[in-house]
């Protein structure tokens, strides 16, 4: 038989009628022909009241204490999900992390995956079991004990399953419909796309699309596993939904796939650095060890042995920078002038594998935004993006042009 | 260092702040030099929300799912107690029941304790730890699934972990301050007992006393295990709450120990009965297979090659047993004449080791019942207990007689 994964987030489980909805549609794989193993979050609410538990013991926890209580709540969604399936007369049966056993590293509430022995699961699917229900986002460690694999840790789950079984696809039930070109609340025009390739949603779930995590999607593209995003709340044929897969599944697609945007971003900049090998190494290292998630980075030319260093990080690090560049230049590992923050800007960026093929994207980029007199603060591109970072009371209206000059409202 | 086992209920770990003043007596018995073994409870209510969906769920549920679903509650408390001790800077750890492993037979919802090898939680102590905190009434199967052990399962569990690692007592808070001469509720002279034999125990707990549940006193009679009741609301010292110990530990004791009530009774009388070999096993194999819990049973002296046969069981269970026995006529296993159910019922029960080397004990009951003007319907004894099914009306009259009879007021 053919493996299909579904996977269901915490709205979709969030009440028993959720959750009987939800077995309605595995149901539907299982008359299809699959083996399914269903992998489900905890209901929703659910995680946060367990977690506050904890912290209220517990301010700075153990992790393996956090963890043993905090993977219970995956744990009783993936016995009532079974429950369910078992009442529309669908053998099925639930599975822990300890129990398939899903093997993770020894790095309690933020593990990682090892290992996934498909023998035990595969041996009941033999016997006539046609739905595994896998609580998600929990594993166990080499001592052990029981791990989680921290944010995105269902979606990575599910991911993984798919790898380890070569399942046929890997389906994330979520409370949207599909990956949009771009944010619909900021422009009607958005529009659902059928397929996008694994590097084009890589950039747009790391550029802020909140539809999948960073995580879960660079597993599925290592393992080739094709991931498809689609809505629990609403009925959709075959094509429901979006694919995410391969860019040699994409026949013909825009040259630009979407716009996304990140509205709290600062820009940083060290004014009359040292410019002097190691400079940069001096800088950023102290801001990595003080937890700055450090994206954009720009170098400006030097003069007379001195430069402008500018960076771009989450507005809410901004003290955090500032105190790790103070005390480097305390220590006297770095020497400046000025950290000047600029708070209130915004990145918007344009994603497409389309770019690699096509010249002049850059070009009509810039010439749309200055169209609107937007004016570009810094400007970063990988092979398959361009971002820029703009005053933040733009950002809307930069999205906006730039989704009609890609003309992302039609269909390639 | 001396191992102690310290078991708390479900109202004793019902908030944070319980769990809390739960630790707060934990460690204090880590102060006195004890190695301790903790076992927790879900917090009140939780267990019951959890199997209120498994029943919503499926009502014919799958009791592998419902072990996986329910015992989440227990492991929730234990991680939340570890933490707990964290804070308190007592080195400890939580334990689920795959994790020890406490291993038990199949019998989900109900399964039975088979070994608890103590190699794992000693090699914790030996290495500094102080708590090892398990989540009660859970276990893992063969099969390597999650079970429970049904009612009274924590307390079971409790005593089974004092067993297997030759603890020097089991603790057990409760919401009672420890074991009474009868129900305080009934007579306000009911006294509460320093110490009780595990025999005079567990024929109280089968009669009624829900202080604890039958089956673990027969696990803590059968290993010598010295059970303490106390309560969790209650500060006192060495001396607070009742052991239940070996007779040899209680150098002198009043004949009777307690008298016990079970309140919801019903007398069933078949009358005319064929007097023939085989006839019990006639009427009771039905009702035993109907579920029916018979209690005592009595026979008429046989006229003319017939008899009357009297039984009593619990009043909810009537409808059931006369369904039994009617069918039973029906296929003709046995001839009766009528089934007279008596609902109006109630049994009361005194019981004292020294019963065994004390005559006179039945004889002065009697009186006692006697001087009320209360009717002996049926009488049953053993060695050291006497049972008399009375009417339901003079319960609390006959309670408070025997209570002063046997002077259960004033310590022996």
């Amino acid at each position: 038989m053919p493996i299909l994964v579904m996977k269901f987030g915490g709205t979709s489980v969030a009440t028993l009628d959720r959750i009987r909805r939800a077995a309605k549609r595995v149901g539907r794989e299982v008359a299809n022909g699959y083996d399914v193993i269903v992998i489900v979050s905890a209901m929703a609410g659910k995680t946060n009241e367990l977690v506050g538990w904890v912290e209220e013991t517990s301010p700075f926890f153990d992790a393996r204490e956090y963890d043993a209580v905090v993977s219970s709540g995956e744990q009783v969604t993936a016995g009532l999900m079974a429950l369910t399936l078992q009442e529309m007369d669908i053998p099925a049966r639930s599975w822990q992390g300890w129990q398939v056993p899903l093997r993770t590293n020894s790095a309690h509430a933020a593990a990682r995956i090892e290992d996934i022995p498909p023998e035990n699961i595969k041996a009941k699917f033999a016997e006539g079991m046609k739905v595994a229900v896998v609580a998600g986002f929990q594993g166990i460690s080499p001592e052990g004990r029981t791990t989680t694999l921290g944010r995105g840790g269902s979606d990575t789950t599910a991911v993984a399953f798919a790898a380890a079984f070569g399942a046929e696809r890997c389906d994330i039930y979520t409370d949207v419909d599909g990956v949009y070109t771009t944010d619909p609340r900021i422009t009607s025009k958005a529009r659902k796309l059928d397929r996008i390739a694994f590097e084009e949603m890589l950039e747009l779930a790391s550029l802020g699309a909140k539809v999948l995590q960073t995580r879960s999607v660079e597993l599925a593209m290592r393992y080739k596993v094709r991931l498809r995003v689609l809505s629990s709340f609403e009925e959709g044929g075959e094509d429901a939904g979006t694919l995410v897969c391969d860019e040699e599944e994409i026949m013909e697609s825009n040259v630009v796939a979407g716009v996304a945007y990140s509205r709290d971003e600062a820009k940083m900049t060290l004014t009359h650095v040292e410019d002097r090998p190691g400079i940069a190494a001096a800088i950023f290292g102290p801001l990595a060890d003080a937890g700055v998630n450090v994206d954009m980075i720009v170098q400006n030319i030097s003069e007379e042995g001195h430069t402008d260093m500018t960076f771009s990080c989450p507005v809410d690090q901004v003290k955090r920078a500032e105190r790790a560049m103070s005390e480097a230049r305390e220590t006297g590992e770095v020497g400046f002038k000025d950290l000047v923050a600029d708070t209130e800007v915004a990145k918007v960026s344009v994603v497409g594998i389309g770019m690699r093929s096509h010249a002049g994207v850059a070009a009509q980029m810039f010439k749309a935004l200055r169209d609107e007199n937007i004016n570009i603060k810094v400007i970063t591109t990988s092979e398959i993006k361009i971002s820029v970072l703009i005053d933040r009371k733009y950002m809307e209206l930069a999205v906006q042009a730039l989704h009609d000059t890609f003309g992302l409202d039609r269909a390639a």
